[in-house]
């Protein structure tokens, strides 16, 4: 009853391939001059082949199961570190981290697709081995060469798992509130550099303690005894669970213990730990008082990883709403297709029934859709990163800054919707866990909360990063927009669907850029105007990014020369797409302008407290 | 850190008095000439102090612990039993039970009151429960006289819980392809009237066991040997879980047995059992073949209270998130309010900030408008029972079986997604359990899936009850609405936002009006066209209904001579209704106008079977 993942490796391939043209970039880049789109997919086959055998049988069974822990030490419920000992094994955490920090220096984009497809197997297994990356190019970027000689191959290799220790009871969203000590140990002699001792509290810690690694190394925030209040006084350390130098002869137990795990609405596979650190050594990662900048090397990172946790989840919902509408019958059907082999006068598959046709079709446009524009993310930054051309990287580090929180916040509330309405395919069998969907609720709410809160996403989005630089990356992205919808329209003796798409997708440009400035204009006056829209700006530009995705899919579908099933699919949802969901757009830009002119009102304290 | 529920007094009061002006109803109907509103204010403060004392503790422990089930018997989570026996004492099932069944015979909208408490404190707990008072009305109406003599009084005590036993693994939404079977055994004697053998399967019973009664009567829809295919041929039967009667010298165990308990997403408290039914003793309740219009009186009832239940939820998810809000402090506020007297450069209330004071109002906006609404049909219900004027009685039923499934689809969903959106101002915090918004999301989102699925809802609302009259009862209930919005441009010496809310619900009816019969011009020839739009027509109507509340409450605060903040904050939400959420309206229409002129896809077998 439970149907089981398959990596979607076809629309991965179309992505890759015809979307993308990955081919084309990475023939610009040495290191990648033997790469070329076969090979890349022959990894994903390789990925999927793993997802598919290691990963996914133990979702369910690890959400019953949970993490534990026996008052002293975590362990992983059952096959989780098996599993995990295979993902080294294969090479899997090195695959994009880059050769001088011990990884196989592959792209971006092909990490951004084992990352969907581990989310989607089993977003909790995915929760600790997803830092790798993060953590081991926030090293390799600021730490000291002794450091990183030591600790880099081993986080690369897999072979310790890390940590991101920022939150503490009282500083969330807000980190200059926090409050974890750092003090220099000159006592304490080590060939890795100064010594600190590091005390505090950390809560929300992924990975905190478990059984997977024999070592945990945790990055973490704290304050030097000189430091400024405010974000501008922290630090970054590194904190091992076992510090094996140092003078020490044999591996030293660190003063970093696990005090509890969550009890949580989903990702119950994964502890979420509750860390006090006790005059643990650690060293210094990056400058003194730097240490959110450095961070955010890893924090940015994440983000893309999370936005795709969101189009996972959102292609896990797919494949089970869609096993199921087409399995299950109730009712008679109103209409029927052409080629309906059915007796017509007997119950028919759900998937016949309008309402559950418009629920799978809504969730095809959101996952291919975003599957595209989320995998375009990878390939800025492979760009940024490789691209021989100094102004093409800056463009594509543009580009990546200015998508990465729309995709974060806007894949991430999707994906949550997305679960939520294929469960209502179920019917009363979607509440029940055996049938995998209400976990998907559970397990893909998460995302919307963590590395930032989507709000926190929409004030980067439209605060920072376009009224920051008075609309100047958002009018870049828009005319690489408009680029697409030029090459739809142009395209000759196509159907009328293309133009129509195309210039949809020019309209929306030019709305967007519309309210984009009256925002800047507005907002000079009017200070709380963007953050009362901001939320509601984020979605806009992300139907516009959908609409971006689906006209590209369009003409790319219209003018390929085969009758492959899989195309003429593309341009069905690509015409749903623009028929139903691109009211979407107009309604999100709705309430923006409802936000240019009407204020908000507060509410009472007496009110709040009432409570 | 889980605030307690408070049930909403101040603003039940409100809408009983002020907004239904409940007193001028009640004041036509013979039985009720004692009842005013100032006693109605008493027996909800009862329940209030009943719910807060005995219910709401039990509700996160009840999660934790679940329902249990041996391999025979179900017992309920530690309090339940105590806490079901101080209902009963109470004579809170009796409530709105009519007299002649038994019961207090108080309206219903006191009744509508109560399970928005209950289900708002402790929605598991209310599961078996909740059935009392539409099993009694369906036996009332239907049964033969020895049948309720024997069964109603100790239904309508509580001393006996009742369940409705329909769904089977193959039959959900098609009740037509129920198996389970009825066969008269003429060879046993009865007292109560003819006797017949029930066996079959049925899944999905609340309550089917529970140790919260001694005896459980089973309404069961199953089929007689000469019964017509399809739903035609359903019948209905009572079948008590111990038989006392039909010269049984003691209670006899009955052939209906519990096989076993869901596993759910939320409700865990609430056993959900599959039932097996072994030659079961069982009596015909109405005519043969006629079970489904008998079970019927007992979804209509049952739906009401799932439409409160969406309710509950939002204002519990109101309370737990303002609570949060306006003591969590991260970040300085943008903005403040005239008379806020903290220190702006340290970290404010996060109420204080934009995107919380979206969520807090969006929250606002739906429960205080849906409980207007909810507590509307409540009063409908009230009078279509007892006016004395046969046309007004025929005219409220009609309002209320049109506001009925749009209640059901429209609040149940909105209670889910404002559980959600309350989980969000939590940040972090809101994934886990204990700080009780995640039980919520759980809880909230069966609402969405029993009683009949929000889908077929909008096909009864959209097909049945609109196209199926040609639109009459809409219409109807347009003028209805439109009185309000006249009221409010009437009103003279009042604030712009009066008229505007008033041209704004007006222009709402109007165009609610076009595109209905947009739909029933469409819909002779494209038969698929009220399918494939229902959805987006029922939200469309709710948010309507919204908008009426919104612009009444307005008009009332508007004109109410006092200073009490309570009308303060509702005319600021009201202003916030019709400055950001009337978009929704349009933006619902926009999608029906979306399906008259695109037709939808199909996907194909491959494509769903690829999975």
């Amino acid at each position: 009853m439970t149907s089981s993942y398959r990596a979607p490796l076809r629309d991965m391939r179309f992505v890759i391939d015809e979307w993308l043209n990955a081919d084309t970039v990475w023939r610009n880049v040495p290191a990648w001059a033997d790469l070329d789109s076969a090979m890349a997919l022959q990894i994903l086959e390789e990925a999927a082949r793993f997802v598919g055998e290691q990963v996914a049988p133990l979702n369910g069974a690890g959400d019953l199961e949970g993490s534990h822990f026996d008052g002293t030490r975590v362990t992983m419920p059952a096959g989780f570190r098996e599993s995990y000992r295979a993902y080294i094994d294969g090479g899997w955490p090195a695959l994009a981290i880059s050769a001088e920090a011990g990884g196989q220096g592959l792209p971006q984009l092909l990490e951004v697709a084992l990352h969907e497809m581990l989310a989607a197997a089993n977003h909790a297994w995915l929760m600790s081995p997803g830092l790798t990356h993060g953590a081991s190019a926030c090293l390799h970027a600021h730490g000291s060469e002794s450091l990183k000689a030591h600790y880099l191959p081993k986080i690369a290799s897999g072979e310790w798992l890390t940590t991101m220790c920022l939150t503490e009871p009282q500083a969330g969203t807000d980190l200059g509130l926090l409050r974890t000590k750092a003090v220099p140990d000159a006592e304490v002699r080590s060939e890795l550099g100064d010594v600190f001792r590091i005390s505090g509290s950390k809560i929300f810690i992924t990975g905190g303690d478990h059984d997977l690694t024999d070592n945990i190394v945790h990055l973490v925030l704290a304050r030097l005894p000189d430091a400024p209040a405010g974000t501008r006084g922290l630090s970054l350390f590194l904190v091992p669970k076992w510090v094996d130098h140092a003078g020490a002869s044999e591996p030293m137990r660190n003063g970093v213990h696990c005090e509890g795990i969550e009890k949580k609405m989903g990702l119950k596979a994964s502890p979420t730990c509750t860390m006090r650190f006790e005059h643990a050594f650690g060293w210094l990662i990056g400058e003194p008082h730097r240490g959110l900048a450095a961070m955010f090397v890893m924090m940015n990172a994440a983000r893309l990883q999370v936005a795709m946790q969101g189009v996972a989840h959102a292609e896990s919902a797919w494949q089970r709403a869609a096993a199921y509408a087409g399995e299950r019958t109730q009712m008679r059907a109103v209409t029927t297709p052409a080629d309906y082999v059915g007796d017509p006068a007997q119950p028919a598959p759900i998937a016949l029934h309008p309402a559950m046709r418009r629920t799978l079709l809504d969730l095809r446009c959101v996952v291919e859709g975003e599957r595209a524009i989320g995998f375009w993310i990878g390939q800025w930054l492979d760009i940024a990163a490789h691209h021989p051309d100094k102004h093409e990287r800056a463009k594509a580090d543009r580009f990546a800054s200015l998508l990465t929180p729309v995709a974060k916040a806007f894949f991430t509330a999707n994906g949550f919707a997305a679960a939520s309405n294929a469960l209502q395919v179920f019917g009363g069998y979607g509440y029940i866990h055996e049938y995998g969907i209400e976990q998907a609720v559970r397990d893909s709410r998460v995302s919307m909360l963590y590395e930032g809160t989507n709000q926190i996403q929409a004030i980067d989005l439209l605060v920072r990063k376009t009224i920051g630089d008075r609309g100047e990356k958002l009018c870049e992205l828009l005319a690489h927009v408009r680029e697409e919808a030029d090459a739809c329209q142009r395209a000759q003796a196509l159907p009328e669907e293309l133009a129509h798409a195309g210039q949809t997708l020019a309209a929306l440009c030019t709305s967007a850029w519309q309210i984009t400035e009256k925002l800047l204009e507005q907002g000079v006056a009017d200070k709380e105007l963007p953050y009362r829209v901001a939320d509601d700006y984020l979605a806009m530009i992300g139907w516009l990014l959908l609409a971006y995705a689906w006209a590209r899919t369009l003409r790319i579908a219209e003018t390929v020369d085969t009758d492959e099933n899989f195309y003429a699919e593309k341009r069905a949802t690509a015409r749903y797409f623009f028929d139903y969901r691109i009211a979407e757009f107009e309604h999100c830009r709705q309430l923006v302008e409802a936000g240019c002119r009407a204020s908000l009102p507060f509410l009472s304290m007496e009110t709040l407290n009432a409570h």
